[in-house]
Order: structure tokens, then sequence, then C-alpha cells
């Protein structure tokens, strides 16, 4: 049962409301905020995926060269050796390729509906080996330390989550890939639980395992141990092909409330709900059977990517959840949820 | 150019020699011994793979079940649901299995050539969810702070990487996965490196990346952080499919030095060693293209998975590196290597 509250101005963001970023590119998607509050307003991080503007046969893209700088990588669309069956990965001499280049790029909102380029505050690019394809994804932890970012670092080597902290989103630590790959849809609990740090992943395993949720803790947020898996892909349901955390949990009376999406092996993401134990979080009280969101929206089922809804990243206002989320992988969208209704659905 | 001096005694060690371990159970396999010094002996500690007595037309192995408890699983061979191509993993109505369960057995010698049980130590078997279907590979290093166990973990979730601590070999501390699935080959340095703990590991991809080589960094061994790729396969090369980290590695004049394996498409496993600086070990100051080992010797080529030369273990005496491997995952083999040697074919 969809028990998603939808804004009515959805979508909020579409590529063609904002310039590209990188020299020479366009917009083609806008995808999964981060979420957050800093001065008095709404901001959002976006995943912003730009590529050149494309010319008749031809399929080109941008990636980091060695020295750091955007390159343009071009392929004839009639080669035997290009696959370019997904829209965002291609193969090519059996090498895969994204077919668009991610960075993190902020906006803000005084209504949290109309939101504004904030051209003071810099875009995150990719930067070393590890983030040559871009970096994707990124979840915003809001902490009595300032914000933690986790996101995914991909290039030719690995998918993995790297780690950056920033207190005033001018100034970036950045600490390197925290969880190796194949790893994404990494989520830091916002406090200690008996003083430990703790998090979601996601590995993926080619063998023996899936795509899993998984749980991690540390004692400093940089190095992690200690992992458990929480929750499995469940056959002939929704979420039978992969599952991965959402933004930060939330803490409720009853436990950890975590929002999660699931993917069919049609590629259709709806989202989900997981309640962990409040002092054991590797503990699963309860989980959802229906997806409390699904694609039904037009702009959720059409689009670079139809019929995915995806989010990372949230707000919490008592039992409401200010949820901000991607729709067919093109167009930004909010939600609100209450806490109760949720919990009210759990099995 | 193989310049590995094998033992003429070899191999030192087949199942024959060893008495079963699990009730009702028979060695299938001797595998990868880790090594350490001890009481002045030498000890090895096997990968022991055991299965029940196999019964005309069905395929048998042994798991642990929800309580902890052993419990066989069979499945006849007839069946269209099966996939029994690969002597090591089935898979069964596309669910993947062992076809033998291993655990962790120690063996010591006074020459280093024979070697007799050590009824007076435990066995170390798999526990928990995490290794229901055993553990494997051990590489042990030898600490200022005693022993530290990096194993392989092995569960319908997940392949992974576990940690034990021991001091004296009878009493144990679990600290539970240290690298998220899917991963393997974990070498610990056996000290510390401008104040951090470094080790290799082996994550692999399902997509963009592969089972490459790769380093992390801990303040306690527990926790791992700042991962980076220090090495890939290569294409065409006897090392094109997969690379994996050989026991702790030596520090020498000229940098550490790792023993690695490597196999190509046939799983035709061979060595060669990469030479890392020794401040920083995440660059590759050289690395073999040929291998040092190859699957020459009889017993190397034929057995239970044959074509195979597997080390995680040595200890070093001067210039001489006294190594123990597994040879066709079935027997145990020993050879030894000069340092110089080594560093000699390195390009």
């Amino acid at each position: 049962m969809d028990i998603a509250k939808r804004c009515e101005q959805n979508p909020l963001l579409a590529p063609k409301n904002l310039k590209a970023g990188i020299d020479g590119m366009e917009i083609t998607c806008l995808l999964n905020p981060g979420v957050f509050r800093y001065q008095d307003k709404i901001w959002l991080l976006l995943r912003i995926a730009e590529r050149p503007i494309q010319k008749e046969g031809i399929i080109s893209f941008p990636i980091y060269n060695k020295e750091g700088k955007i390159e343009v990588v071009s392929f004839s669309k009639d080669s035997p050796d290009l696959n370019a069956s997904d829209p965002r990965v291609i193969s090519y001499k059996g090498k895969d390729y994204l077919t668009t280049m991610s960075y993190l790029r902020l906006v803000s909102s005084t209504d949290g509906i109309h939101f504004k380029d904030e051209p003071e505050f810099p875009p995150i690019f990719g930067k070393g080996e590890l983030e040559t394809f871009g970096i994707e994804d990124c979840r915003v932890a809001t902490t009595e330390d300032g914000f933690y970012l986790t996101f995914t670092e991909v290039s030719p080597v690995a998918v993995g989550v790297g780690l950056i902290h920033t207190k005033d989103w001018k100034n970036y630590v950045r600490y390197g890939m925290i969880f190796p790959p194949h790893n994404k849809d990494c989520a830091l609990f916002e406090q200690k639980i008996g003083g430990r740090y703790f998090a979601f992943h996601r590995p993926s395993s080619p063998e023996l395992g899936g795509n899993y949720i998984w749980l991690a803790e540390s004692p400093d947020r940089l190095h992690w141990g200690n992992h458990k898996c929480v929750a499995v892909t469940r056959e002939g349901m929704w979420d039978c092909a992969r599952i991965g955390a959402g933004a930060a949990p939330i803490k409720t009376d009853r436990g950890w409330l975590e929002i999660y999406h699931g993917a069919d092996f049609n590629h259709r993401y709806c989202l989900g709900a997981l309640l962990l134990d409040l002092e054991d979080p590797s503990k699963v009280i309860a989980r959802s059977e229906d997806p409390i969101m699904e694609p039904i929206a037009p702009y959720e089922q059409t689009g670079f990517f139809g019929n995915v809804v995806f989010t990372n990243g949230h707000y919490v206002d008592g039992d409401r959840i200010t949820m901000y989320y991607g729709a067919s992988d093109e167009v930004i969208c909010k939600a609100e949820f209450s806490i109760k209704e949720i919990l009210n659905t759990l099995k």
C-alpha cells in the first residue's frame, strides 16, 4: 500500500531547471539527493549526471583522465563491440563504462518546494583514481560534529563507498574509500549506540550471497568492522533482486526506522521500511511486507530510467518525514510520510 | 621461470594421513595452511575439507544448521536442478552450496617435514550465521601481541574475511567479519607502518572491477578503512582472471615483498611477487612478469582440483623463505625460496 503523500508541485526539479556544471556538457538526469537543514534553509545535495550533447550515431561520455581532467570518450553506435541496451551503463569490448558522469551539487530552499542554485557553495566533483567515473547518491548524516557525507565512488577498478566530512559546506575533508567494492547505499547512524558508530551498507557478491543490507560498526566513522547481514532479498516479492538503505535511520520509541529501496528483476524500484532494535541494530524487529511507496505517478513511471522511486535523503519533524527522492532516474520529487503510519504497516 | 626449491618428500601431508575431525565424515582435501613458529616447533594451521562418505548417485555435504549443529544435505546426481560441474561448488535450484565443509586444524613438526596431529590444541570450526558453510585458508600473522588469524568465512549470505586473536592456540577471541563480502585472501602486515596497521585483501565485484588486490589501514586491526587498489589482473597473462595476497608481507631492504597467487581463465594457479614501498605500501615498486612458481610437479597437476599451487603461509630465516602450500587443492607441500632471487626476477 502506497502511503506517501506526494507534493502537488512534483517534480520539483528537472534537468532543464539547472545549468550544466561541466563546460561543454548537458544535464541528463537529476538524481537521489542527500538532504539536510543548515542556516535556516532546507538543502539538497543533488547527484547531477552530465554528458556531452550527443551527436547522431555516436555515444559519448566524460571520464576523468589520469591528470584529473575531464576527457570525452566516444564510440560509434554501429560498433559490434558495443552493448548499449542499458541507458545507464555501456559495455565496449567487454569493459564497462557509465553513459554519464555524476557529481554532487547544492541547492537550497526556504519553503522546501522551490530550490535555487547556491553558487557560493562549490560542487563536489570526483577526485583521484577511485572516482574517475564520478560520485553518486550521497547520504548526509547530520551529527553533533558536523556533516558526514557517504556516497558511491565509481571507477574502472571499483564501485565503493567514500566518506567526506564538512562543517560549513565549503571546506571538505576526504577520508577515502570506507567500504571496499562492490559496495554502495551507505547510511550512517547520526548518533552513537553503546559508544560505537554504526552504518548500513550494501555489498554485492558475484557468488554466494546477493545485494543485501549489512550493518557495520566503527570507533571513528573512518574504519569499519564487525559486519553483519541484516536483511536479504525476498523471492517472488517486490524486493527480490536488490535492496539498499536510504538515508540515516530515524530513532523512534519502537526502534530504529530505516526506509530502504527494493527492486525486482524488472528493475522496478519501490520503498519499504525496516525496524531495528534500539540497543542492537543488527536485530530486525519488523519489515514491510508491501512497499510503502511504489512508482505510480506518471513522472515515476517514465523518464531516463522508468519505474523508479529511490530515496537517500529526508528530514524529520516530530511524526513527519519530509522525503526527497529521485523519480525515473531523472527528476527530483518530494513526499511526506507519518512515522506512526509506517510503523503501523510493519509486520 | 619457476625458482621454487620443492621439498623432495612432497607431498608432506595427504588426506589419508589424518583422521576426519567431524563424526561420520571423511577428509576430501587438505588445503592452504597458515604457518607459524611456536614453542620451538613449526606449526601448520591446515584447512581441512570434509564430507560424508559419498553413496552412488547422490551428492551429500555437511552444513551447520541454525542451532550450530552439523547437518547433511543430499541431492540426487540425476536431478535436472543440479549443476555439479565444479568439484568445489554445486548449484541446486539456483542456490550455491559447497561440496565440502572446511575447518582449521593444527599440526606441528620439529623438522618442518614430518607433521603430527596436536590433539591438545582444539580445531577451529565455523561458528554463527556467517560461517555455516565453514571457514577456509587461514593466514597467521605473528605479532608482538600474539597471533592474528584472518580467514574466509563462507555462508549462503556471504563470502567475507573473519578475524581471530590468540596467544596460546587454546583460547580464541573472535572479532567477527572484518572485510565485508565478497572478500577473501586477507594478509595482515605483522608490524605497524607510521602508527597504523595494514592488510591486503581481495574484494570481488559483479561489475566494474574484478578480482584485484587491495590495501586497507586500521587503528586496531578490527576496523578497516582507506581502501586502495594496489594490483589488478593482467590481460593475456598467467594472472589474467584473479589475483590474491598470500601470507604476511616480508620486510626487505628494498620494500615489502608479497608473494601472491594468480589464476587464468582455466583456473590454473601460479605464484608471483609484488614489491611495495616501505613507507607507503599502496605504492607498487615492482611486480613479477612471469610466475616464480607454477604447477609443474605431478602432485600439483593432478588431484581434487588440478593445476593449482596456492600459498598463504611461510616463515622467514634471513634470506630463506620456507613456504608451505596447497597443491591441486588436495595435498600439503613445502618449497623454499631465496628472497634475493625473487627480488632479482622483479621488473
